[in-house]
């Protein structure tokens, strides 16, 4: 049996000394000029080598800094084969430089289905070989099983939308049924796999999605679900706070993981970064990175990670 | 301004006088025995290749019988990248043979990275160009957005899980919010969106996935739902019948498509069709997929298409 994917996160997270998860979502508009001016001859194969460089380089200087990365499948997907062989490489580039992989892919299906993605995400073979993976509740209990179970096999974590950051999330995450939210209904049945394997941290290989951009609604999953990892997305560009994620964290600094993605891997357009200029765009994600690491040391329990 | 989808459709199912759709599930262990001999020596690369032959070799049965198929991406995508590209190859052949293409991916996730999804599906350089696409609701309206805005420019469809054909399903879908289950407040959106760019035929491009498990609930979406296509997966290996579906459909016998995978592309595993042993695999998907029409023609309002 592999070591669980929770110990490991908690090993990294103590290792790195943050909870800082850098998610990789290239977008071709926002490249350095520098690797946009190659890829735009050569159609989706010229911005997938682009995609490739880039988050190798964003992975280079976040290595030493950073517990894991979460490439959002999306953007290479967006390219066709050719993009989903540079995820193939740029995954390859953060194992090798010691990163923990989330696959932000959001997949699920029902039955044999959902099994065809678990190996697709956590087989031997797998081309994206995910240490963790997102995956969507609307199909139900049965469609997790699948999942959770090649996860706990392969030593790998899943992280389940619960509640969302986006605007429109509640739409249906926040319709009340047997007098709680929907999203309450999920994060039950999430915390219930999470304390089925919880190892020696408290935490289990099943965690939660759960945007920054609620805070309320955080704090109080983050009661709700003791033994469930939270990855959090929605700090920065989405307009989220260190303040606001501070209740994500049990008492010891553990339990959540925050990401940011376009805020550091973009750092170079952002005006606080801008004196670095566009050549030296890794210096900007290295700024910004130790940034968000200061911010969620000097506002969130976090700090005491040691 | 392409076509609409719905346009498209209703007119491949009045040329075919069925709404049967094929769909392309390959799994290794049940491919014809010829097809997986080689494979078995070459890993993820074999497989790919046998599920080329394989979907290929269906596709030219059904593509005279039909009006669409469905690959389930899920099965390419666990081979990794030379699985996604076999889809591919499977993708061009179906369409060369004058299929309508809906790629089952339960793909969704927020704003831009949506976007990307969408483009990979609807954009014109994708290797996996759908004529439609399954999506997942539990992001909320916002998250359906940038598909519906693809789909609607590229002349492609949607459709997005409302009630699914699984045991499970109901542990979040049939929670009753407001007096009515979650899948009805899901069911109203997509309406809403079906009447937005309703064409002659009544149907617009965003549709619902209803299984066919559950007949009682596909009566009472057809009748909530007057603008939308219904994709009914669940017929034959998860259990329901011809009779079951016949609610899904208008008075006119259109208004539904209804999915058929392992029952007819492994049609040659199953005691009805074993005489024609495992070479002529091929004839006994052209019966399976006969008698499916058939039965549909005789027990549901598809017999009044002419």
């Amino acid at each position: 049996m592999a070591t669980s994917f929770s110990d490991r996160l908690a090993a990294a997270i103590r290792t790195k000394r943050t909870p800082v998860v850098v998610g990789l979502d290239p977008r071709f508009e926002s490249l350095p000029e520098a690797l946009r001016k190659p890829a735009k001859k050569m159609a989706w194969a010229g911005r997938a080598a682009g995609y490739k460089t880039f988050c190798q380089g964003v992975i280079d200087v976040v290595a030493p800094l950073v517990p894991a990365v979460k490439p959002q499948i999306a953007f290479f997907e967006q390219l066709g084969i050719v993009g989903l062989a540079a995820l193939n490489h740029v995954i390859a580039h953060a194992r090798q430089r010691g990163l923990l992989v989330i696959v932000d892919a959001k997949r699920n299906d029902i039955g044999s289905t959902a099994e065809a993605y678990a190996e697709a995400f956590f087989g031997a073979n797998s081309d994206w070989r995910a240490d963790a993976l997102t995956v969507s509740p609307y199909l139900g209990d049965d469609s997790l099983t699948p999942f959770v179970d090649a996860a706990r096999h392969n030593g790998g974590g899943l992280f389940v939308l619960v509640k969302t950051s986006n605007p429109g999330g509640g739409q249906l995450q926040d319709l009340v049924s047997d007098g709680k939210p929907l999203y309450q209904h999920v994060a039950r049945h999430v915390e219930r796999l999470a304390a089925e394997d919880a190892g020696p941290t408290g935490y289990g290989s099943v965690g939660a999605v759960v945007g920054a951009t609620y805070p309320a609604q955080l704090a109080e999953l983050r009661s709700a679900m003791p033994h469930s990892w939270l990855l959090i997305p929605g700090y920065g560009s989405q307009g989220a706070t260190a303040k606001d994620v501070a209740a994500g964290f049990d008492a010891s600094g553990l339990g959540a993981i925050v990401n940011n993605s376009r805020g550091i891997i973009f750092a170079h357009q952002r005006k606080e970064y801008s004196h670095f200029g566009p050549d030296r765009w890794q210096s900007a994600v290295e700024a910004a990175t130790k940034d968000m690491i200061a911010a969620l040391a000097a506002e969130t329990p976090a700090g005491k990670l040691a």
